[in-house]
């Protein structure tokens, strides 16, 4: 299998689309930005949904669905989010096609034109507000905690795949409160949840935060986000938790009757991830040999690859690799075995390599006779030969080292790649470096914030949970500040 | 809790659709035709999408995801297709919004007109074909056995909750086979998985067979369908598996290289089911106390509802009530105890029969002393009081019991619902009083079988599988015919 990816340290962007489009990940489809999931990448996100639904119901939370589409008249009634939002977005104005009367094929039928336009959902808060007016009368109706698995469109122009698509693939999920102390609880505790999440399962770490004003979600007070580091050294959002305050319930009039019998606004919460967060998963660790994938997220965990000369070695090293995928089966870990008689050895290496799949083992006619196995690993590349009784523990055990030294990787990466400057000089020397995450002061200023992105591109990731207080003067305009902020090159 | 459901004897239909509403499974948006897929509701197709999707992977499918938008002039290039579908449907023409330059609020922007229109998929036949152009050049490349879980949308008229919505959730079971004989073994296949879920899982009985030319799906050779009996006598069609032949393969260009060296158009299959399946679902079992859920699909099995007067009284019921609980769920089974103090034991009751819930445990002060607990069914609405110690074991049982005699009670409504006849006048006198499925001989010709859905309203759901070769004559035309087909008012 030639796999003929460019290297990372070439052209980083174009490594990340062949990878993609290598490993069967996703492809681009007819439709201008919109992409094709391919089983590979679609099984892997799979697992992210299935471990992140878990943890919302472990956190007290229900699905549930709502309409695709959003009347035209909704996104504007709140006011800041019609403004900061919703422009793009894919409008539907009819309802019927017709025969072309003349000629062939089909035509929109004008007769079939909307009263109002719909929009194809960019985010769901208002068609939800609209919904939760009809079931919050009294306290007792509070806390409401849904998500939501959908599909939503953006009308991006410049569209990269899992990154950036016209329609993706996300949760959302919009809770309603009784209290503000309560909603800002809550936006927490989901920030919290991602930031888990994508440590423990993604192996990525992140920086968690509130975001500037500038960077926040259009119609919430404040937004919390986790911010991740790639190889290039490049920034990516992996996540946000917006506390909106009672801005939608303000906007679609959703009053409660308090425990005090007042009447007051509802609080509200929303907070969401996306197919976004593969495009993480693979620019954050992934090599020039193709993907790297944290075993507890591999659709495969091990592969085993007989290396044989004809049918009769074929067979006898075959009960044996049944006789360990059994094992290895039995202690939950997912197995392929690939007798396949079509690809040689070294194909199926390569080709497993670039699919990421963590531990490979090979077994030939001389390790049956002694006993023993090569055991892989994807993420160093490095092989031994071990004795193949006892064979299933060491995998389990190298699974989980693996989970874990692909964390510290990235870890160490970013340690390496985050520094803290004190000077506009230093600042956009790191910055057009694209050397990683930088610390500086900053005045506090939308003005500041705006003009360094104008003339470095770089933009406030966030202000991070844990910066120290720390006297400082704004990297720009000298002005006095109380803590570092983190600033990026963002995805 | 005042139930006030409408009898179904009174009024099936507003029975349907006041329970729907009540038992909080859904209720109709602010747009046209959609519907909110409420929490209680969702939970129940988080279960039916579970079981399916396990059953469709063991089936040796996989999932992916295709776009939601499909262009206009796909429609078009399977002639068929667009003859039979595809006209009411939602139409993207715009991907811009603008502030309305002459007063408040947003317009579409008249310079984003999309160049060629943007259907929402209807079903994702063209769009997938499309697709598969690029995955498939030879006979290694097969069979493809893809699965999607997604959105659709038809622009129906007459719109009823789960029935009939303009936008449903759905799968679409999408297969690429190098032989004819493959793909309809894979039709047949999936019918199979159907009906398996239906009977064991929704315990509703279904008829297999094969649809008239009238009935089938718009671009197949063949449909199949498993067709199901409701209450009201009225036949629900409750999941499709079409043999497509090459037809698509042809629309799109679709050739492989096949093991001999040729080039051929490859074989295709598509099936779904969707949360139309909650309508059967609901329709089959439910009574004039509310809904009737088989344990399999339940969110809920079992509830726990303490009696007591006073503080002390509650404390030690629940140290019991929650040891059998723990004991409950230590079998797998899901358990709610609801010791909330702000409703009576009274509206806990009506409430959780209204839900469904299966099995209802009801413990009070003497039921302590004497160690004993009453069981109530939700199916049979029979209550017994039994002993404590080993009540875990008998209500494992029980729900096991119940699902059995859910299933049961269909199946002979069904059977006493189903006639045979042999002349016109008696077909239309059991249409009339639309007293289920009847089975009689039909000529084969789709111009009877028009004359017979304008005179009577009924159409012919299928010709079943197992229907017995019989010498007759068509109660219609009295010409020849060799098997009694299943005739009824479909939903």
């Amino acid at each position: 299998m030639g796999k003929g990816l460019t290297n990372r340290s070439e052209n980083y962007s174009q490594w990340y689309n062949e990878l993609v489009i290598k490993a069967d990940l996703a492809e681009n489809s007819a439709v201008r930005g919109c992409m094709v999931i391919k089983p590979y990448g679609y099984a892997i996100w799979e697992k992210i949904q299935a471990q992140l639904d878990k943890m919302f119901k472990d956190t007290g939370h229900v699905n549930a669905y709502f309409p695709l589409f959003i009347p035209k008249s909704f996104l504007s009634k709140e006011a800041e989010h019609v403004e900061g939002f919703a422009k793009e977005c894919a409008v539907v104005t009819h309802h019927r096609l017709m025969n072309d009367p003349n000629g062939k094929g089909v035509v929109v039928d004008p007769a079939a034109k909307l009263e109002e336009e719909l929009i194809v959902r960019p985010t769901s808060e208002t068609i939800i507000w609209n919904t939760y007016k009809n079931w919050i009368q009294s306290y007792r109706d509070l806390p409401i905690l849904c998500n939501q698995w959908a599909n939503v469109v953006r009308w991006e122009m410049r569209t990269r795949l899992f990154l950036r698509t016209a329609e993706f693939l996300w949760q959302e999920g919009h809770t309603a409160h009784a209290t503000r102390q309560e909603a800002e609880e809550e936006t927490v505790k989901m920030l919290n949840v991602y930031a888990e999440f994508a440590e423990n399962f993604l192996a990525i770490p992140v920086v968690k935060g509130v975001k500037s004003a500038n960077e926040r979600f259009a119609g919430a007070l404040d937004t919390y986000c986790i911010e991740a580091l790639m190889q290039d050294g490049k920034a990516l959002q992996a996540g946000t938790s917006h506390f909106l305050g009672q801005n939608f319930a303000k906007a679609f009039d959703v009053q409660f009757a308090t425990k005090e019998g007042t009447l007051d606004y509802v609080w509200a919460t929303s907070w969401g991830v996306s197919t976004r967060l593969m495009g993480a998963l693979i620019m954050a660790h992934s090599d020039d040999n193709g993907l790297v994938l944290p075993p507890k997220l591999a659709p495969t965990q091990v592969v085993i690859v007989p290396i044989y000369k004809g049918e009769e070695q074929l067979q006898a090293i075959s009960v044996k690799a049944r006789e360990i995928k059994e094992k290895l089966e039995n202690l939950g870990i997912s197995v392929k075995y690939d007798d396949r008689d079509t690809q040689k050895p070294g194909w199926k290496f390569a080709e497993y390599e670039l699919k990421g799949v963590p531990v490979r083992l090979a077994i030939g006619p001389r390790d049956l006779e002694e006993g023993s196995i090569e055991v892989a690993r994807r993420d160093t590349l490095t092989k031994e030969t071990m004795k193949i009784e006892g064979i299933e523990t060491v995998v389990k055990n190298l699974l989980e080292t693996m989970q874990h030294d692909i964390y510290q990787k990235a870890l160490d990466f970013r340690a390496s790649h985050t520094v803290s400057v004190d000077t506009y000089e230093d600042f956009k020397k790191h910055i057009e470096n694209q050397s990683g995450f930088v610390l500086a002061h900053w005045d506090g200023t939308s003005e500041t914030e705006e003009k360094i992105k104008e003339e470095t591109k770089a933009t406030i990731r966030c202000i991070p949970f844990d910066a120290a207080e720390e006297e400082g003067a704004c990297i720009y305009s000298g002005k006095p500040s109380k803590r570092r902020v983190l600033f990026g090159i963002a995805y």
